[in-house]
């Protein structure tokens, strides 16, 4: 997906932030954010392989030896100084001797434990912060090519959909439809699945629900909710359907889930606060008496991770900015009894929003 | 895999082990380390999923609201109190309220930085600590029902390299026989396939290969090292063969190789330090001159991780104890030549080894 000028741009705008805001040091372990800075992608391991930013110092990416022609490799390789550490030496060591003894010092979200305190201990004179205000910031505002990739996977995901509620649903098994939903995100041009739930009757009220041997049933509603990732970025669409005719519970939740999530999604411009949308998610629940019921955020950012920077919830100061995109999905769940969700996916226009996903939004009925 | 008898037993001897080690406080994320506690397996993600044990506490596990369902089902979880946090609440001020405010607590090496920051910042008194000596001890010894796993995922990975060498490997892409592995895996009953390199010719040199489009000649080294998951243990296997009758250095090469391997399992019997091990395949290839071209550990731990403690090199201390389950895989990589690794998966018994792999280990020519 991106190409060396996106790593040489995005690199460039790291190391500024890093000045900008004081740091000696920034360190980014196998992950999306690896991925996005500098295209290179190995498993995360036991073995450190670290990118290294300091002012003033070209990036450097510590790698393992027998990884070193695979670092090479990367769409980014060209913009690094890769150095190679063997079996025996101390990779921690090494990072500390690119580094000041004192200040702050970033590292990426999801650097494991074993190397964080590894190199606690290199550098004790060093106090420890998230890279999430520098590289979740940056990731947070998609360029016009993620955006295109974006709305390629929910679109996707939209015709996986298509396909499986054209089918029957009476008397199949959540996990049968789950697997059909998985054959339609890859039949659809997704590279991977990450997840299709697939929740009805009581379990719908369970929001991460894993599929199990359930038959369905008329009356059930079924909660899908369903991603992968294509072309390196992620997909995530809820849709509740009603097997048969819904009941009355079913079609009243189901009616205030639909308003609060078109309230939130008629909030999106640039200049609004993010929070702003999860009120007003929340704010069609609570009139309707289910506050209690709706207990997640309205929504996460999406990008290469299907969870990331900016949330929707009250405590993300994030104001919006065109660029970026994520997931807008209200709940209720009623536990024994029924759950609603509808989530889509919206991108922040210069004046509005745009909305990635095209399923029809009504209670649909599957027979 | 595991029953609810094993998850109480592995958390009272955590507990225990606790205790001796004067540690405050356990923490464990989403890993193979809460798989094998408590036999609850999410995805880790931004939201805090985190087991804790202190010392005459009941084992306890925090998980995000909306996914208290799944945890529930978990094969441990009748020996945990299960406590939901909501979006908008801390979650690790809950944990700090379970632990005292100061001493040593032990972390998973796989905690994300994002919470293990704001574990540091809600417990500012308390020294961190990693818990390998704690959980990758006790991970380390397999009993019976692992070792049998390991076994029967160590003979698929051995069948489906017999059904890939007797076919034609001459003008076929590294890609393309990559694929067959994985097919190969998957048809002897791994239900995940973690990675199939294929390295030919002078790829053979790179230990961590990425197949390519690369088509296969006559007179080619072709590395062979795949393995998966099966039955939720891992496999891990290594053959080199030649495409065609060898070249003088791969036969020389191979042989120096195979009897480094052969050294290093001869060692292999409880009572004797894993360094003995490395030290023992090391010292055949230094005599042959190809020391520095040997340049990672002689192997790994290996269970529910393709990677995990012990490891077999000169800076772990372990010493060897029935069920201790390893990979033994010497390599001498020639740059811009070839590259040879042999790799079985070998288990300590009460008097010496088993060898879980049972594919030659000769150079095989093929086609």
């Amino acid at each position: 997906m991106s190409v060396t000028a996106d790593h040489r741009r995005r690199l460039a705008a790291a190391a500024g932030l890093l000045v900008a805001q004081d740091l000696r040091g920034l360190i980014v372990p196998p992950s999306p954010d690896l991925a996005y800075l500098v295209g290179y992608e190995p498993m995360p391991l036991e073995r450190a392989t670290l990118l290294v930013l300091a002012p003033a110092e070209a990036p450097r990416l510590l790698v393992p030896m027998l990884e070193r022609p695979l670092a090479a490799d990367a769409t980014g390789a060209g913009e690094l100084e890769i150095v190679g550490w063997r079996d025996g030496e101390d990779p921690y060591a090494i990072v500390a001797g690119w580094l000041s003894r004192t200040g702050r010092v970033a590292v990426g979200d999801r650097l494991w434990a074993s190397h964080m305190l590894a190199l606690q201990a290199a550098l004790p004179g060093t106090t420890w912060t998230s890279a999430r205000p520098i590289l979740g910031a940056m990731r947070a505002r998609k360029d016009a090519s993620e955006i295109a990739a974006l709305r390629r996977a929910a679109l996707a995901a939209d015709a996986a959909l298509g396909d499986v509620v054209g089918g029957r649903f009476a008397g199949r098994r959540e996990d049968e439809l789950a697997a059909d939903l998985a054959a339609g995100l890859l039949a659809h041009g997704h590279d991977r699945v990450d997840f299709t739930i697939v929740a009805s009757g009581p379990n719908a009220a369970s929001p991460h629900h894993a599929p199990t041997a359930r038959t369905l049933e008329p009356g059930d509603a079924v909660v899908l909710d369903f991603g992968g990732v294509l072309d390196g970025y992620c997909s995530d669409t809820t849709r509740t359907l009603s097997v048969g005719e819904p009941g009355e519970l079913l079609a009243e939740v189901h009616a205030v889930v639909r308003e609060a999530q078109a309230a939130a999604r008629a909030v999106v411009r640039p200049g609004v606060a993010i929070r702003e949308v999860d009120r007003a998610a929340r704010a069609v629940i609570e009139a309707a008496g289910y506050g209690e019921r709706f207990f997640h955020r309205t929504g996460h950012g999406i990008g290469l991770e299907v969870h990331e920077p900016p949330y929707v919830e009250e405590q993300d100061a994030t104001v919006l900015e065109p660029g970026m995109t994520f997931s807008v999905e209200p709940g209720i769940y009623l536990e024994g009894r029924l759950g609603v969700r509808i989530e889509d996916i919206v991108t922040v226009t210069g004046d509005g929003v745009e909305e990635l996903n095209r399923s029809p939004r009504e209670l649909l009925v599957v027979e």
